[in-house]
């Protein structure tokens, strides 16, 4: 309980800050969408800020599937960070470097530079008093066998361009002599693995890219290509709204896009990928020209190194709680898809919440003291508000009714459990997106560049343990909609509130959502 | 003697394609500068043309330079095979391979695909009735220890991509915490083995990309930087004029671009330079960060081979006649880097030409004689012409002059050799640059185009050996003037008629010599 309301630990690390004349140092590692939006909201008038990355450029990934079709060229889609701090009036450093380890005993991080063979030490180490991780998820293979050798990947610019030149390739080997029709038809075999958005988005620019471009480059064999998208969920774009996933099925099946539901790869050869089908338990080989592996997210190796450090040894991915600090190490913050914010349950503060709002300590909550902590406990449990919604309740009262559903003036401890006891159920874990990364960075940056303001007068929801309040409002995620290009100028978009729409694409206005 | 005048072996292979009704096929091998200005003016209606190359695109090779520091893009530098011969009506087909042998005696290539992880053959052989091998030259790197392992060129595409990364590299190095001063030098020291017109280019593009660009987002290291230019002969830009060399040497002086003549680079390390002075035959230690190798052209492994087949394995470069016909093998074709047009001499054919010319068979000739001959032999060998004008000589009759001086009326056949005994001094072979290539792909193709027409009324020089003309007009390469330019807007141009532009630089308009 003690770490869950660490108030007191910021405020010793604001003393010490006062305590000394210079300026803190904040190190950021990672320069992508969680980085970067942190950067280029950051006062850097209060501190020292130093960036690691390995990549000295920021990609507008959800542009990539694009830039794996020529639609748009990678220069286009990648900002140098070096141009991005240098309108910070060059207060911030970057250095082009992996971090190999992070040491939060000593406060410090272990880099190494990404160019090999130029004179100079490699590696060095530097000092924080804040550490913020935003280093991204790496590919998750789930270990399955020949997807590193034998898969291509949707992470990085290089990557995109790769897959490019690999397409041409596949095309230029289809269309030399001496090969079998069966052959020529396996060299154009395009199989996406993943039915998410970057995969469907994916699948689709290949086929306007081989449809719209390179049959008319290829004629002889424009009968023999074929896409194949493999889900394991019984339907693509499973995290968007329903009528989006049928929406997007039926556009690929007019285009003769393959869709491969309930399907898990079990290995990838060089020439052909071996799946189980979930509902015959049947194993079936796919014979293929490319594969682009686009599912899952995976833990970096010294993320893990840092999570058994920080006792999160036995979690699949960093957590943090809801100020973005990583649990059991709160210098240090995670943001983006390297991390997982793991919202606390009102079950399990449910006694101190019910001590705290019961003034008179009566040993019952009337509506009136349940009222008075409401607003704070709707900061804290987000769920609680989800809840009331998803029971189309209107009136904090109407949780004090009965199992009868007779209204009650005031319940004792068992009574406030009971009416709080399915809020929980209402708790969602962020997805891990462009939109959720550039939003923690944001926000972070938001609270660092008001520390003294907010631990004098804090901002946030009261501390149910203890006297005081909590400096910050704890993070909230904005849903500005998801947006998926199903080819030609259809796309499918979830848009805020609910509103849907499927038909003629208004990509470019889209795009404007993460620009700024 | 028998080959230097073949018009009996083109007859008769017009005579093979006469007897079969089907088309005769062209394989081409490359498509640099000389193979596809071939290829965009074939007249495919006579001929099955096949092409075979390991680039499925043309580069734009004068603008590699600028590719590297990002003044143009990449794509904007290249055009694809497929949409060159999509305009010739899809009857020239295009194979993405690498040629491994030609085999002359069998009319047939070796090729294999260049797409090593698809399914199916990658190795395929093609017969030709004519084969022209268009596939440039390589890097030469001397055999010069450490070259290929540590140096860049500017051939390809790929390589000035790799160049722009690395010179980052170099700077990101140089910033990081814990590099001594000198190490930070060494890292951002960027050498430049050859003085020519690319490596030239090259040096003024990178000192732009530096001092325009990349100071200001490395302000730190600024005053470390170095751009060196080793050049073995006493002058860069030596092809050039005079005043051409002076001015580029001066400009580099003002930007602080150290140029090295006369030194000869005899190793290659990972961080140095090793590097003899010619004048006092001392070595010299040059640590780098980055070296780009940019002098000299060297044989392809299978063009080699092919040399030896046809009895030229004891010359440098592959040895064409002046109609572009492989020496010793008349049905292959070789135009661009790859080879070089061996000027017949003419003391070598003097006595077959005093003969010719002999039309009384007196044993002498008078003016007249000469006359009639002499517009035959100034085709035949442009040295004549060229002598003419450096002994600033207006009449032929001056040739005739003794000695002492004296006009004569007619000279024997030693008369006749010690009059043109000099001519041949004036032999010159093109240099290696793409407007050579591409006015010998042009001229090969208009050859084929009129191949009929032309071997019924021969337009080439009558052969002196025989009865009959040549078939086609040799080759003559007309000199557009060629370009360096130097950075910022300076440019040094050396156009035809001897005029000489300096400072600033029309580089587009330049660019449209080459541009069709």
């Amino acid at each position: 309980m003690v770490y869950a309301e660490n108030v007191d630990n910021s405020q010793k690390v604001v003393e010490r800050s006062q305590s000394h004349s210079k300026k803190k140092k904040i190190v950021v590692l990672g320069t992508g969408w969680a980085g970067t939006s942190f950067l280029k909201d950051m006062d850097i008038s209060s501190y020292d800020v130093e960036v690691v990355s390995p990549r000295n450029y920021f990609a507008f990934t959800p542009l990539l599937p694009s830039v794996t079709c020529g639609t748009v060229e990678a220069r286009s889609v990648v900002e140098p960070v070096r141009n991005i701090i240098k309108k910070r009036n060059g207060e911030i450093q970057f250095w082009e470097a992996e971090c190999l380890k992070i040491d939060p005993e000593n406060h410090k991080v272990i880099c190494r530079s990404i160019v090999e063979n130029l004179v100079g030490e490699n590696d060095f180490s530097l000092e924080y008093d804040h550490l913020v991780v935003a280093v991204g998820a790496q590919v998750n293979t789930f270990d399955t066998p020949g997807v590193m050798e034998h898969c291509h990947f949707l992470k990085e610019v290089e990557d995109a361009q790769k897959i490019r030149r690999t397409v041409i390739d596949c095309f230029e080997k289809a269309v030399l002599p001496g090969l079998s029709e069966e052959e020529r038809r396996t060299d154009l075999h395009f199989v996406i693995v993943g039915g998410g958005p970057t995969g469907v988005e994916f699948a689709a620019e290949l086929h306007d890219f081989i449809h719209e471009d390179l049959v008319q480059l290829y004629p002889s064999v424009k009968d023999l290509v074929k896409i194949t998208v493999i889900q394991s969920g019984d339907h693509i774009l499973n995290t968007f709204d329903e009528r989006i996933s049928c929406f997007a099925e039926s556009k690929f099946q007019r285009d003769g896009i393959e869709v491969l539901t309930g399907c898990r790869v079990v290995s990838v050869s060089e020439h052909s990928v071996n799946m189980k089908v979930k509902s015959t338990g049947e194993y079936v080989i796919v014979p293929h020209g490319m594969v682009v592996w686009s599912t899952g997210v995976g833990t970096r190796p010294f993320v893990r190194d840092f999570m058994e450090q920080v006792g999160q040894g036995k979690r699949w991915i960093l957590a943090t709680d809801e100020w973005l600090r990583v649990k059991g190490c709160p210098d240090v913050y995670a943001i983006g898809d390297c991390a997982t914010v793991d919202q606390r349950k009102i079950m399990e503060d449910i006694l101190t919440i019910f001590e705290a709002a019961d003034t008179d300590h009566s040993g019952t909550l009337t509506i009136e003291e349940f009222q008075d902590v409401l607003e704070d406990i709707i900061i804290r449990y987000p769920q609680v508000e989800l809840y009331l919604k998803s029971k189309h309740l209107f009136e904090v009262t109407e949780l004090f009714k009965d199992s009868e559903g007779n209204e009650r003036e005031e319940v004792d401890i068992e009574g406030f459990k009971s009416a709080l006891s399915h809020v929980d159920s209402q708790m969602k874990s962020l997805p891990a997106t462009a939109q959720v990364a550039a939003q923690q960075g944001s926000y972070l940056a938001s609270c660092f560049n008001r520390w003294e303001k907010c631990n004098t007068n804090p901002e946030g929801p009261r501390v149910f343990g203890s006297a005081g309040r909590h400096a910050f409002l704890p993070f909230t995620y904005r849903h500005l909609g998801q947006f998926a290009p199903l080819g030609g100028s259809k796309a499918a978009a979830e848009l805020p509130g609910d509103w849907i729409s499927m038909g003629r694409s208004t990509q470019w206005l889209w795009y404007s959502v993460y620009a700024r």
